[in-house]
């Protein structure tokens, strides 16, 4: 009997996944753990006890758990906007003329906009749980920033956000939205922060960078009494919330009795994609399947594609801890790109290693060819995507197009993040042929990737 | 059996309705015919075939037909974006401490950002059907329009819309998404039309108004071969086709075994609302229920509260059919009221006619009153609703207090039409103290009252 493959399928409440998937736990090899800078010691759990709450700093350092229950009090939020949809992209398809089916899941479907929200909620119960007045973080293209506004506000708890001033200025309404849900929100470099202080102190008019948001972030945590840091990608514990996306993919795929034969995600630290491909990546490391799984990211930012996989630090200021992953170099500064959510220097530890290890495959493309999927994915599936998103999108109609050729009838699965509908800057720009494409040279690249921090013992 | 209800409940494709509800075939009697001005006659349905496309003409004028069948092409874009989830307010319950149960249809989760797509989708498939080739509008706030350019980029129709020209310089970010779509947009008074022009050589600052906007979309449409006009509310083809909203919704609450004593819609030109309580309001006059059912109108345009039941044009410059309907008067000006939507002079004929008859309620409310329940909604719901559906969810706010004082276990069902995204200035006002009530004096409304038409013979 064949399975009538509807346009959305939408899980019942009842099977939203009760547990996180922790992918560490069937890695044959761990990613090498983070470094202390104060002692170029490896990271105990204690050390990230100041910076993170004490749940979350254990799931970050937890490689062994494979299954962590989700909190009533999360689910009673993941209730009322998921289970995101599974969706058929006929439309694409028909138009592609390809024997691909292309499939995604769509985790727009939420006032923040974008998957975010799956770990803010988690981030935020933990914080509310260890009775914290509040918490601090940074946002870029501010996606996380309007994510965690609502997890916070849910459970009442103060949130001071850094906002590249950039973004500030650039994006007004992400900086309204996340004050209509109670939070505050602070261009960066700000005067209320030592590093803000410095920076401002030796340029005026800088205009911020991920990195420097990060450092006041971290500074306001960890002076301020019943404060901590959080961050909604590149950890261990983000990719943890976030493996809820890939295991209602796998749940609503068996449900169509389809098994992807290749796994698509946007790559910018590696919360969606982390999130994405766990469980796929869990039944190829156990040797189940063996599904292709592939990184897109921006070819203004190209950490995976161009960097080197090295000890680096999280942040410009170097003052989180360090870890080994692909870098550009964190002074690296990415030219203008509009899929801002992708501009981080680094990327996920898990997801590269997993990358070092030949699990994943990755490439990038350039932003016009992004926007031309991207427009071409709206107007045949009524979403107008996030640039971020829209990454995905161009690698899953090129492999679409391959299999056109070939005349394979694959399986693609892609994550459509989010929506743009605070990214009309960038959609105008493409629409008026304003938009211009930022490929950095090698010699542009050289000098933060040079610039590495040294380990004495482990990577000097 | 006690049925357990999920926080978002949604149909499957299948049960998405095959046909459209024309509630003009149990109303016992009928709205008052159009007139056309030129013979001061009934409107029959060869007037309409200069404006509109054939099939939507006879839709406009069909009385007797009960159900429609949704084409096939239409229900295939239906598919991507429907069924819209019925969802049980938990959250709003637990902290509003009421006993009444209460329920919204979700109408925002497509591009569109509204239910608007519902309608701009038939639209545009019986306008191509035809072989025009393009169609004209305009647009307010610019949902409308958006809904519109996805429609039309799907069929491949031309489309012109007329955006008056205040929203067109503060909403930049509308007018971009329509061109992502491929739509031609125009600040309206523009010097592309006979109407338009002669408003600009009168007031070369002119801003625009609704009725201007549709003196130019109309002018456009019977000048240009090929083209045809469309709008996006107070038709009786657009309730016909808003229809789907309350028909899943009626299927959905059969599901849970529940039905609604109270329907609430937000009232502008009467689409969401006529489409909401269709099937409910069927149910009354049939006897079978006798469920409230309540319009809740800005109190800075309150045409079914302080309006007139009269004849009267549909555009300010007096070129459509005049219509019976409770108006303020075609040359009222709403003062500024960010809730763009709801800011039509007039309202629904087939709802006027039902709230004359005393079928429906109706309410009005101040601007900040109606952001105070936007806010705490967005923040116990995590959906942003759009200002216009913010009405409703003030109108049932209040309804279920009522019941805390009662004691009664009320079902409430609300429709939530869209989303904010794109009326962040509005929020921003409203978060920073900046919003202010604007409720004319009868001393303001009498004026345009006064300037109405008189019909020899009919209204005089």
């Amino acid at each position: 009997m064949t399975i009538k493959v509807p346009h959305r399928l939408y899980l019942t409440e009842d099977q939203i996944p009760q547990q996180w998937y922790n992918l560490r736990a069937d890695m044959k090899e761990q990613a090498a753990p983070m470094i202390n800078p104060a002692t170029g010691k490896p990271a105990v759990v204690e050390d990230l006890y100041p910076v993170f709450c004490k749940e979350l700093a254990q799931q970050e350092m937890d490689n062994e758990t494979r299954y962590f229950d989700i909190p009533e009090e999360v689910r009673d939020i993941y209730k009322i906007y998921r289970p995101a949809p599974l969706c058929r992209a006929y439309n694409l398809e028909k138009a592609l003329d390809t024997p691909a089916k292309i499939y995604y899941k769509f985790e727009g479907n939420n006032t923040s906009g974008s998957h975010k929200l799956n770990s803010a909620v988690a981030q935020a119960y933990y914080a509310k749980k260890e009775g914290l007045k509040g918490v601090t973080t940074e946002t870029g293209a501010g996606q996380w920033g309007t994510a965690l506004s609502e997890a916070c506000s849910y459970f009442g708890l103060d949130l001071q956000v850094y906002m590249v001033k950039v973004s500030y200025n650039q994006k007004p309404f992400r900086k309204d939205i996340m004050k209509t849900f109670g939070a505050q929100v602070f261009a960066s470099p700000s005067d209320r922060t030592e590093a803000g202080r410095k920076i401002l102190a030796e340029d005026p008019d800088n205009s911020g960078s991920l990195g420097c948001a990060i450092s006041e972030a971290v500074e306001v945590a960890v002076t301020n009494e019943g404060y901590r840091y959080v961050l909604g990608s590149v950890l261990n514990q983000v990719l943890l919330h976030q493996s809820i996306i890939g295991l209602e993919s796998k749940i609503a795929m068996e449900q169509l009795d389809e098994y992807p034969d290749i796994v698509i995600g946007c790559a910018g630290g590696g919360s969606n994609l982390g999130g994405l491909i766990a469980p796929f990546m869990q039944d190829k490391l156990t040797g189940k399947a063996d599904p292709r799984i592939i990184a897109v990211e921006p070819a203004s930012c190209p950490s995976l594609t161009r960097g080197v996989y090295k000890y680096d630090f999280c942040d410009t200021g170097k003052i989180t801890p360090m870890a080994k992953m692909y870098t550009l170099g964190c002074t690296f500064k990415p030219s203008a790109n509009h899929a801002g959510g992708l501009r981080y220097h680094g990327m996920s530890p898990i997801l590269s290693k997993l990358y070092a290890d030949k699990y994943m495959e990755a490439e990038s493309y350039e932003q016009t060819k992004v926007f031309e999927a991207a427009v071409q994915f709206a107007k045949l599936e009524t979403i107008l995507p996030a640039p971020e998103s829209a990454h995905a999108i161009r690698g899953a109609i090129d492999e679409a197009l391959k299999c056109k050729e070939t005349g394979e009838t694959k399986t693609i699965l892609f994550g459509l993040t989010g929506t743009g509908y605070f990214d009309m800057t960038a959609y105008a720009a493409y629409n008026e042929g304003r938009m211009s494409d930022s490929v950095p040279t090698d010699e542009e690249l050289q000098p933060s990737i040079d610039a590495l921090p040294t380990i004495p013992g482990i990577q000097e």
